[in-house]
């Protein structure tokens, strides 16, 4: 892990990702990560992997950790950096970053399994992002 | 249409519903909406047809006026009222009441089809809801 | 804890808590689980103490574990117990069945913290939810 | 209207944005519009007239059809053009294109007003987005 770059994704706060406290709903979170690591493995891989394989990613477990409720209007800076941790299990660590923030507004672990038809558990595939971490990092 | 009565279905409104200008987020209607005709139809029914038959609803179109806004910790009555307007086609109209309100809060009509597998359109199936309207308006 | 009585609260799978994958999209079960809290805290006090004393509850950290999806159709049975861990800390323990689970397919502890104005920490209010947890157990 | 250019506005269609059903959840297109709303406002006009101001934009009525589904890996075209109707009114008309597609997949009217404290009724503020139609029109 430790010469591995971090993968930086930019998330946009809309009207729809509030709620009437005035900060970020707490579950959006989720979703913003997910787009995290959607961009990271590839959309155009993943809809590959289930239309033509019927492979699909599913979330075994996570936890979360908010410091600081986002507002609308922040861009976020979602840093991910991620680990194959089994054959069956990646492991994704997410930072999500205010405007300025210094420290994470909120943080994350989150364990990933890859499921075949009928949810059958399957080893994790050889896909290119797992080949290329040190190189695979843009800056958007 | 005229001695149809209309059913009533509760919505009640959490954080998730809403957005930070302190109202219900206005999307949102749509799934309070839709609740309403699922219970209408029948879930167990829904389920069915998609499970066993690969036969589902969707929205061809809509429209929507937005009076006023509901707020955290409303419950909502949603009053529903249907036709059969063609083979193909079935026509709500959905009305959102706020507590002690006189006028609805969010008025919508929408039209539905029926599709089939490849999302072939199909006549609307001979349903229960659909044979039973006079009786079929429990008050919640 | 011991002698406290699980909290039961029905969660009706409709279209919109779905994803393409066939189950329930992963965040969404933090909506239910918020669901049944706002029911044992209260809604009606919940909506008071934001409008008149503009304080609010928030989630410090949570972690989940996901063992089964849910699918359209189910009904869930979310089960949920409470302790005050400090004076500034409510946990609960939520665990969601699907009809006739033995086993819950999603289970989450999650620490609750209470805010004031400009998002200040505040003691956990002297609430009714907390004082009467032995009767306070309805089976819905 | 006749040399207005048209606004171009890319969306990802993630899991979240699916249902069971394989396509787009109907009521999140109106997400994809409102975020095409607030690049075309500005997010950052937004934020401050909603921060200092206490002014917002509020969706007073809309109506859309629905032709096509998007799936998940599409990245839809989102083709805005609007006008001001009325010192109180501004009409836009939304069109998301799936990838190749020729027709629109879904097409959308929607009414926007201004709103101020107490959810007041204002009239339209005087936007840069609204004098510089003719060179406000970046392909994304």
């Amino acid at each position: 892990m430790s010469d591995q770059k971090t993968y930086h994704f930019s998330v946009q706060i809309y009207y729809e990702d509030t709620d009437h406290s005035g900060v970020v709903y707490h579950p959006n979170y989720f979703k913003f990560f997910e787009r995290a690591r959607e961009d990271i493995i590839g959309v155009a891989e993943l809809s590959r992997l289930w239309h033509e394989e019927h492979i699909g990613f599913a979330v075994y477990k996570t936890q979360v950790q908010y410091h600081q409720g986002a507002v609308f209007g922040d861009i976020l800076d979602i840093q991910t950096t991620w680990e194959k941790a089994s054959p069956y299990r990646l492991i994704f660590h997410h930072r999500a970053f205010r405007p300025n923030g210094k420290k994470p507004a909120v943080s994350c672990d989150l364990d990933l399994v890859c499921l075949g038809p009928e949810r059958k558990l399957l080893p994790i595939p050889d896909l290119p992002f797992l080949s290329d971490q040190k190189g695979h990092s843009p800056i958007k």
